[in-house]
């Protein structure tokens, strides 16, 4: 029966201020990207997503990202890799710590926003961020872009990494994603989403914007929870999912 | 051999900002109590003294504080207790990926500033301090004040408890401290400080301000190292004790 | 025709989080009590609800809280009192020069949350947060309660004190609310609140928890604006105070 | 008699935490570039710093930066256009407010560190801070490079421009500083760097790396004063301006 993983960002609040619906993506998906509280999470905020993870067994991920509640972790920092490297270790090691509270543990690292779009090509802090995961435990596992040069750094230290693909993001011919800023990057209806997820898992394809099938690597697909929309799309993707055979299952 | 530990905040800096020369304390103490982000210390500079630290043989305490960098953790803050556990555990896990990614380890646990003398009788806080040392590993021991309510909780949770005592600060004739509001509070002559370390260390009592023998126990000794005079200061501490045969080392 | 004035806390969300329906309050009040960053409000974030705000003809005030983005300004801090005039005087600064970037002004200052219990009593946090106004521009009023320490220190600094209500709070005989911590402490029902800030209005007095009538002093009602059912009942209070012949305007 | 002004940045400490020597550069300068809390400065520090550059006639400019304190304003931020503009009022207000409480006023504006040097050439941030202040007060003049894209677009908008030369730093033919990061880029001999202060004033040129003389337009003259080497240079630099029959007067 061939499987698939289902990841999410989540923990993304601070103190009063809550954003998605973090209960019902912890029905959805397998995997949970938690915010490390540097770009979102405040530590009570981070326990009790933990705790929720650990009691469905959904799996945990440190979110690790910018320092920067005001921008969400969504603007490029020119951050020196030496800080990188501290910022990130001290990220995951929080999160560990407040995941062991919990009975559960870190089980895979996943850059943010700005973060996670930079080191698809900044040697440096792509360098940086597969270090600090290496000097943490070096078992960990990356998520992320095939064919990043964060893929290629963490392959090089040794880690583990897998790909996550978009069931809801237009795809160029070369694999890349389209640009957020072009008409058409984003798809938004529920149905073909998850047809699109169904398809994409049958056949290791997508369909390109000039209609090329471009052969793509996964082990999980990211969903999005923070909108009401969101959710049922989310929903959709696995309900369709399992409809065709699939299992829904942690990578690790 | 008698043996006592020295121990000192360090790691107090953030970002340009420094604070005490933390090389030198590393020369003197055997206990580093590093600050964890929470009330100073960015992760780059944590890196750095725990790196050093791990070099010289010097142990790692956690240092943890309220959140408060504006005021250095040096206010109360009526933080709900729920939230303090999360926050402690946070602080702890942050500093433990730190100091494993340098070959050391988070050895102990030490409230700082506000949280330190708070949990002296703030029961519910003392409670939270507590309780996180122990969801985050319940063999850490805690550094602080016998006789405190902290104290009570932790080894109600069956933490070990260090006690430390102040070779620069007047005490009352029931062991507690002379408020720093009070004249003649903290000592400044180095010689004398360090004649009243040897004796406390000797005879397992401290001279009182109204002149009476006070009972105390400690496994360490707290030294500052915020100032050039406290660096000398610790400097004469650790020398006479030495010169009157004890041996500094560390509690753990 | 008689008239009073509503104001509603705003502009509390902070970068990607929102709290609150900022428009549809500004559909409702008079005064808009627009947070200033210490315990929510990120200068963009600022810029747009003072935009709002002026072109809808509603007046803004500057909402001064402790610094305390992860505690949203709820928690007592033990500031030092010459910290607190300081950042006070930064806060209404930000604020004035947001606001008048709109065209608009602060036209009163507001405390927050912990900082607003607490000057009901604490005489030095109290005298600061006065004197802080009186440095900014002595001809600026300050909402809070009849009967506050704060209200005693700012008449003394000859500032003008603008007395507020509260239709969904219960009162105390002596004109104090009933703590949030006991039970019945806040009204639910949006016709019952409406009803009694009518009544409140028209007889000068409010029915206490024990039924008796206690006078009190308004110039304003503290409507609340952070859930949907808030909204709802705003609604129902304006509606109420105006079908009751009162007209709705700023007390400035 | 010629005249020249001197500008230094002071008020870059945050909470316990120093940096430079605030009362010695009072002393030496007529312009006080005064941080603004975003990438230093906690609003008691700005108030001191404040009260003092009132006391002994320094003027008061805004030094508003990155929202990064961690960072110290250092390094680039993507910051969206729409919020720099927000974050540069909101920084301007605070500062105004603390200044005017002492007497004084904020008489102009120079961007901080990463933001100084970014909008040299970046064209959506440096409207971004030319529409911030013209926002605040059209009146207020900018402190900064000629020939930077921020000067064009302070011009455009009506703003007046103070241009700034570095007696310390290595200038290329092209009239644009040589990098840190290249070796000479930084002069550190007292008396070289006073002589090369006098000559720029006196010529109207300075001696570029590859011995060209290059016009350089400037009114004021940065002095730095965060080591003890900085105040020892400013000094000199005064010193000498001021024998070789220069008046040292505030641009403004």
């Amino acid at each position: 029966m061939p499987y698939i993983d289902l990841n999410a960002d989540l923990g993304e609040g601070f103190g009063i201020w809550q954003l998605g619906d973090d209960d019902a993506m912890l029905g959805i998906v397998t995997s949970a990207n938690v915010a490390c509280g540097f770009h979102a999470g405040e530590p009570a905020g981070l326990l009790r997503v933990c705790r929720a993870a650990a009691e469905r067994g959904v799996r945990i991920g440190a979110q690790v990202g910018y320092r920067d509640l005001a921008g969400f972790g969504r603007r490029f920092i020119d951050v020196d890799p030496e800080d990188l490297v501290a910022e990130v270790v001290y990220q995951i090691g929080a999160l560990q710590a407040i995941a062991q509270s919990c009975g559960s543990t870190v089980s895979y690292v996943k850059p943010h926003g700005a973060l996670y779009n930079t080191i698809v090509t900044h040697r440096d802090q792509a360098a940086a961020v597969a270090e600090a995961v290496q000097m943490v435990d070096a078992t960990l596992p990356v998520l992320g872009m095939t064919g990043s040069v964060f893929f290629q750094q963490a392959t090089d230290l040794g880690l583990r990494t897998v790909a996550e693909a978009f069931a809801d993001r237009a795809y160029r011919s070369d694999g890349q994603l389209v640009s957020r800023r072009e008409h058409g990057a984003v798809l938004a209806d529920a149905a073909a989403i998850a047809q699109r997820a169904v398809s994409m898992v049958a056949s290791g394809k997508v369909t390109a914007v000039d209609g090329t099938q471009v052969p793509i690597t996964m082990e999980s697909i990211c969903v999005h929870g923070d909108s009401p929309g969101a959710v049922q799309i989310a929903t959709a993707v696995r309900d369709r999912l399992t409809a065709a055979g699939n299992e829904i299952r942690a990578f690790c």
